[in-house]
């Protein structure tokens, strides 16, 4: 069950505070050209210590290949990747060995296998997402050669929201600050939001967009594997993800059919919509047109303060966790969120190319 | 591409306009006895001109089972039924064969597969979640036995909206009116709200609220097939579907950490949580508080007036569709949510039974 | 588990004295014309009562769709069909209710399943192969469309051996006679053989042969898919199959490197290799020539005389099976032997397709 | 496609001289002590130069564990691990860059991908079996704690034959002999024989035996993954392997029905059948008695004395192998047989487990 795809797909492995985090991806096509600083440089955009809004930890984060490509071209034959972890501070994680951290994974996991990992978290830390993105990173390669351009970025964080839509934003600017926010200003009220809750010794959650260009119309499997419910799939599989929409979403519920219905037409570069409240997706299959969708968030459930729980043997206990951790999951995310929609999207473009 | 599930599977086909509708579920334990009646049961929940405010078609919808079923106990071996498809006005869609229907998917079929069954949408009917239901029939007796309940109701349609908690309602009041709404007054409302659209030849969209009872610690795989990513899969992957979340869901990006994690505590009944804005989930995994969810609508597309679009040529052409329709799929689709959870569900419990 | 495929796929159903035997092709691409005389004409060769040799059960077995096909092209969406079980005599049944039949499927289902459906053998009957027959003969035509041609015949009736290479045969004389041996000669042999058995009311086994026309270089994945461990997975499923080999097989394994290396030469044709002892397929994937196999069946369980064996509660009984069956197993088998080939080429074509 | 099983699943990696062969096991129960020692001394079994019948390349191939346990017991999560490549003398395969040996996959990977990593065969060398030898070890110690043990012998190497059932061998004096057949007298005579054709740059073949013990009945599949079905996928994935037969096998189709079945008794120790002509397989599914089967391996294709052939431009070279091979693979494969089965096997245990 740590293996996502049916075409191109990643199997992925590895706990916080073990040797490495790393993947095996299977099913990329032969012949194409990795560009490793690429690569590389999306695992930095996750990379923790980036920025003074995210944790301090110092993980450089290197990847190294084992596998599958050959004189820098892949061979069809499965790409293993590993990242070592370094900088483990184990110790800070001792008292949490026989404590169960408030909305994390250490109870069910340990209801579940009746044993855990607990330094960092383990399994369930999201170091984890190291993996994703480096298999993603391939997939966006993959992608590239047939036009599409994934790009996420912060549209909220707590209560500070970017009042636009997205077509009225400059999608370039979002690597432009620490948040990762297209719109300065916005983004300058978001830095402040964290900071005020990190303060307070808090955390904030939000909202990561995304918005993919460049899909031709019919891919997408029209029953139960529709285009935006393994897009859905995929992001719900994030850590502290609690929700996800396309296109109209929630909001569409408030909508009439008669103004819903984006209304088809003919123009110089072909079939296109008036409106997109479809998110580029008609009955599971892309129409062509842009798709986007929303991701929302949870606050990071780890506090610098303390805080009741129990521990292994059901007692009341209070915790103060060590460590170093972030206020604000969201910066970090947007590569993560662009990942797994370039590993749902090679999956499709590969099983569409495959009747054509 | 038409088999959801790992260990409890079903595989459906069926297009509206062809012989019938149906299925394949695979990998049901063997000895349990199904309750006929039941199955049936839930499939008139999700049947057509069942009320005044769903569409008139009368589609009497018996399921007829051909195997995997002796002396009235599952065998282990699959269980294939179908459900005949009767009343069908094929010619009622006529017109619509060489026109693509605004936000429908006749367009993106005709992309995808260069073919397609025009007669009543085809495959990209709604029609097809009638398989959904009778699996999702079986899957909840699975459950019933292991002390699952799950039920479903309309939380939300237009902008109407049940103002309170799942807690402070009576779910046994759902099926008590014809929207599926257990709060009564919201429920003459929302009524009167599609009776203003429906004398508009308008539609409306609204949301759906799931809450899960019994799901023992446990169930859930942590990383990409975390509990909820398994139902927010199959949630999306219902037609007209544009959005899912679970727990705190959207609203929790506006709360704190503080606010939002909850707490651990022993009681009588074992350990609890204080609050449960987890919905029941923690790192992907089941923690033993009710699950809860909520799925988005929009509103259908067919509208009974006309509109503008274009035909198989690309030029462009008014549209005044016939035939029957809903003016708002909430109440029916309300079966289908709960089938699609009991599907998610059986097949986490075989998957995590194996272990133990 | 009743899933074959991974790409194009079939998933059956049905007992023997069920309702129906049956299945869904899923992944088959759109746009294909199915011709329904010729995939009847391949269940007629599977059908019992053909001929003198095999049983004298009347099933008419005449398949009906259900989906996925419209206007006699496929739709891209699941073709699900339908053999309707008739002149079921149930009750020759009867009095093996409570026993198990030596060398039959009766204990293993009863230790696996905990019940079972007695009549006829239930889903363990060899009736259950109608379903790849049928799925088979629409492999077969996507495939003949790329120019693969799949030909069985039968190459062994117990000590009844074809003594020439089959590049020495003319295969279109296998329907010639009832035992499906494109040699006469040895056909009439093996037809005397079989009497011989059924006059002492006794059965008997042999080998099958198939020789694969038109596949190109390529298809086939080098590690545990191997083209040739995908046709022996499909050999080894289908009922009484004991052993399968291919290319030089078990007899390859007396040869010495250098005179089993088969070498490459550039013909006029293009790359050839002078012998062929590899089968037409080297590390995995096809290469161009042909593709041949063997695979062995035992003599059938069932014998029309009286056996020890029993029963439910362990005591000993004595057995005389009632019904009609056939002593020989290897003319019906021929056809689905080729409908299996069909079903992996089918698969292997189409992943293969998905990269180019 | 390179993942092996269904719920205890090897992903395996790696190129012969890339950086390292490994894998990924997923779906191992949590709990489990792993025993180092033995996993390593299951790779020294399958390690070259390990006798003078074997290639004299030094491999130490240790196995590294990269996650999934954690202090000495599985998590759960999934088990990463590497072995290094070292010793690898890539210059000796500059020669083979551009030529394709006969009967190696050169040709076919090079058709089928466009490319391919030359150097000591690439992913088509025999040491990618390294990660099924681990995995093995793995599913070995889970097998082991129900009762499962699995041996493998060498019965046939060329024309030298085992002349005796393997009844009536000490399978614990396989270990005792360079060639791992268990009679020493036959032993001897298969040494010779492999000594002679290495005298004379040649090859030769042969046939491995494997014995399982201990599996209860219910084991298995009945359709398309019959126990034996999936025993011979796994087997006919292994480099070199040309047939696979179980039970009666090959021979079995000389026998009539009468002879074949297993007639069965209640003994002492419960169900038992007087004959074994089933393999410990009925019906696809174990029924409690020793399962047993055999594979046949061709001569390996690499011979140290000159071969004509053709480059890649299809013009006729001559070559003459540098590098260290073996003249018979057979002793080295031992480990290889039972790891696949044990692999088959641990995830036939869990499945059936999961109905439990």
């Amino acid at each position: 069950m740590n293996t996502f795809g049916r075409i191109f797909r990643l199997t992925s492995f590895g706990e916080s505070h073990g040797k490495a985090i790393g993947g095996i991806v299977d099913g990329c096509p032969a012949g194409i050209s990795i560009d490793m600083a690429f690569v590389q440089s999306e695992l930095d955009r996750r990379r923790p210590g980036q920025s003074e809004i995210t944790t301090q930890r110092k993980e450089s984060d290197r990847v190294e290949f084992l596998s599958g490509i050959f004189e820098g071209k892949t061979l069809g034959s499965p790409i293993a990747f590993v990242v070592w972890n370094k900088d483990q501070q184990s110790r800070d994680y001792d008292d949490l060995k026989d404590v169960f951290r408030p909305s994390h994974a250490d109870y069910t996991y340990q209801q579940k296998y009746g044993i855990r990992d607990h330094r960092g978290g383990g399994r369930s830390s999201a170091r984890e997402t190291v993996a994703r993105v480096v298999a993603g990173a391939i997939a966006k390669i993959v992608l590239k050669d047939v036009g599409v351009d994934i790009r996420a970025f912060v549209s909220q964080v707590a209560d500070v929201v970017i009042g636009r839509d997205y077509r009225e934003l400059d999608l370039s600017l979002t690597e432009s600050n620490m948040i990762r926010c297209p719109d300065p200003e916005s983004a300058e009220r978001m830095i402040r939001k964290i900071g005020e809750a990190a303060a307070l010794r808090d955390t904030v959650g939000g909202v990561i967009t995304c918005v993919v260009k460049g899909v031709p119309p019919g891919w997408g499997e029209p029953v139960f594997n529709k285009l935006h419910a393994d897009l859905g799939f995929a992001m719900l599989g994030i850590n502290a993800v609690k929700g996800f929409d396309y296109g109209s979403g929630f909001g569409g519920t408030l909508m009439t059919g008669s103004q819903h219905n984006d209304i088809f037409v003919t123009g110089k570069g072909g079939v296109h919509t008036l409106t997109n409240h479809s998110g580029g997706i008609q009955g599971g299959i892309s129409n062509g047109e842009e798709i986007y969708f929303r991701v929302a968030f949870k606050p990071i459930a780890t506090l610098l303060r303390e805080q009741e729980t129990i521990d292994r043997d059901h007692n009341p206990v209070k915790i103060l966790p060590g460590g170093r951790h972030d206020p604000c999951v969201l910066p970090r995310a947007v590569p993560v969120v662009e990942a797994m929609a370039a590993l749902v999207l090679a999956d499709h473009y590969l099983l569409q190319n495959l009747y054509i």
